[in-house]
């Protein structure tokens, strides 16, 4: 069984959402200046590379926090979805073409973005293939728990909220900043896990998928 | 099957190692100031709560950093041997005289320390269970690939330098900052997945065992 590192790779290079601040990294204690070891610093918003949105990125109030996300749905069985490069927004049309295998409970998209992270790794690009509301909705009416997009929002640049809400109001757990260059669509084992941030709005994550 | 979630929550009240930075939280887009999400940022020690030390930390120079970690070992059965809490320390002779089954590849110590992170979470003690050198050497020359321990470091307080060195120098991965506390001895599956970070000496994770 191969294993698959679909996770991002978080260095200051690495584009964050405009208006975010910055990665940093701070090794502030330095063997080659004496020290007894290595101790790196890290300065990041949450939201940075392969990470998972709570419901209360986008709902507030009482909504459901990053720690508070099942186990059970972040792990399990997975299904990657190879969308054509043309595809620019993913639609209930898109979906009825391609096709989600029945019983699907969890659903990675890869799309043409997952390329630009190999080829243009650093720049952030605004017309990344993302998830309309129409096919959000039709996401959670098939019984969807948990969608992974290849880029840093579940939603298209110019409309953010209509699609997050959708989906986190239903209860579905969202994956963003996938790197799915490596895979082949077909059925997977999906581990997903978040750094356990006691009350915070999402967190980064490593990904990874086990063939089955 | 059942999963345990075997990690530590991050927030500001998490001890951290002394001399590091303290963990802060900040929530820097309010919803409940007109912002049209909440997003947070968050300022650590990649060494902080659960979290894997690559060998780069102790070693320096050339050795591995966390990305380079092979997923293969942070993945896989794994054995929670659950030390009386009379063991102040993990020597050769306490090895011997509670048995490592045979064929173990992936080793997690639950000791008295898994109970103190529930009883008194936020104050630093200096008085942790670790694993002496002697204790390291063990581990490596019975062919262990990854060891884990449920304080905020594999060595003791005092001397932190040859046990890290020797684990670390025989390729051994090492996690610190396990909560076993609701595991009980016995055969799991692992998946310790430590965030990406490039060139970095060490990453928090999230650790969950699945009972087999």
């Amino acid at each position: 069984m191969r294993t698959y590192d679909i996770s991002l790779t978080i260095t200051p290079d690495l584009p964050t959402w405009p208006g975010d601040p910055k990665i940093v990294l701070d090794r502030f204690s330095k063997m080659e200046e004496g020290a007894p070891c290595n101790v790196t610093q890290i300065s990041a918003c949450v939201h940075i590379g392969t990470h998972v949105d709570a419901p209360y990125h986008f709902l507030g109030g009482q909504a459901e926090t990053i720690e508070q996300i099942p186990l059970n749905i972040l792990t399990g069985r997975a299904y990657v979805l190879h969308l054509p490069d043309e595809v620019d927004l993913i639609t209930p049309e898109v979906l009825i073409r391609l096709g989600i295998p029945p019983r699907t409970r969890r659903l990675l998209f890869k799309t043409r973005n997952s390329a630009s992270w190999n080829r243009d790794y650093n720049r952030f690009h605004e017309d990344f293939v993302a998830i309309s509301a129409e096919g959000a909705e039709f996401i959670v009416d098939h019984g969807i728990r948990l969608v992974g997009v290849d880029y840093l929002s579940v939603a298209p640049f110019a409309e953010p909220k209509p699609t997050h809400d959708i989906l986190l109001q239903a209860g579905v757990v969202v994956i963003e900043g996938l790197n799915l260059s490596q895979v082949s669509q077909g059925r997977y084992s999906l581990y997903c896990l978040p750094l356990k941030i006691g009350g915070a709005d999402g967190a980064p994550a490593r990904a990874i998928l086990i063939g089955v």
